[in-house]
């Protein structure tokens, strides 16, 4: 993953100690060759887990999921986000705080798009505190599939998140993880 | 595009004469495999134009977008859309309705990436009045970069959208052409 981390080196933007705009490597521009990297480095890492569904959540990790879902040739679902309470019986739903967003949005799959006989990988971008993570996890386990792990783009190793869910159990696998923007740099551990 | 329209006979939900939800084509889950021959169909038709940028629109657009921007080798830039007004000097901003959503949206370019001499191809996944297409072509026109034309899934061809983007002389190619929803029947062209 040395090209991914010459990328975020020369195009990300340290806004803070704890945040890093990665605009132009994930999060508005994307490469699709690259992200076709990580999509193959997922696949791989879980290629003995029989996934038959990738999840991520719109729209960051749309790219990099699709990617993943192309090589292991499986649908993808991207939860949707919703500014309201969903009250629709046919949705799961789960209301999390987005750190980047700075605001509350609830995450959305239809009940349609997860059946009990599902092996589901979670994708997305970057985990910080987790809470996105954390509120698919929890649809992914009021619906019954069963989730064979999480593959995140990004992890800010020196927040919580990561580390807290794999505290619980799951597969957790980043392909690159930055332990300090202290300074306005990025220092990769 | 037989697979594309033997899907969305199957899986589309004709949720009114107007409305046609795909969510399970396009806009919740998505076949990688079908995309890619959507992207491939994109680039082949763009392939004179020496496309150097794909720019879509979060999120249904991201998927179709990546995959024509893979088939082309150029990067693929997703505009974000946004609640509040950006008053960002470095964003290129258009207020848009959005018929789906039933809301108004900013949609917003980063200036850093559209330079003078991108050749621009937009991708998107369905057209119905066009009022998000023409939002980006509005940031298109700003930036004084050139916009080779359009890409679009699917076309609503019983509403005023495509129709008007092709008479103001812009080149706007569509995969499959929806004439009627009556009856609950989706009726191509």
């Amino acid at each position: 993953m040395e090209e991914l981390k010459e990328r975020i080196r020369r195009l990300g933007v340290v806004v803070s100690e704890q945040t890093l705009k990665l605009d132009e490597v994930l999060n508005h521009q994307v490469e699709p060759r690259l992200i076709m990297e990580l999509g193959k480095q997922f696949a791989l890492l879980y290629r003995n887990e029989q996934v038959t569904k990738v999840v991520t959540i719109e729209s960051s990790g749309i790219a990099v999921g699709f990617a993943t879902a192309l090589e292991l040739n499986v649908p993808l679902v991207f939860a949707r986000r919703k500014k309201t309470l969903a009250t629709d019986d046919e949705l799961y739903w789960e209301r999390v705080p987005s750190f980047t967003k700075g605001m509350v949005t609830d995450i959305i799959v239809s009940k349609r798009l997860l059946g009990p006989e599902d092996r589901v990988l979670l994708i997305d971008d970057i985990i910080a505190n987790g809470d996105a993570a954390r509120g698919l996890i929890r649809i992914i386990r009021k619906s019954g599939v069963h989730l064979v792990g999480l593959g995140i783009v990004v992890e800010k190793s020196f927040q919580a998140g990561a580390r807290a869910i794999r505290d619980e159990g799951y597969r957790l696998e980043s392909l690159v993880r930055i332990k300090s923007l202290k300074g306005g740099q990025v220092e990769f551990e």
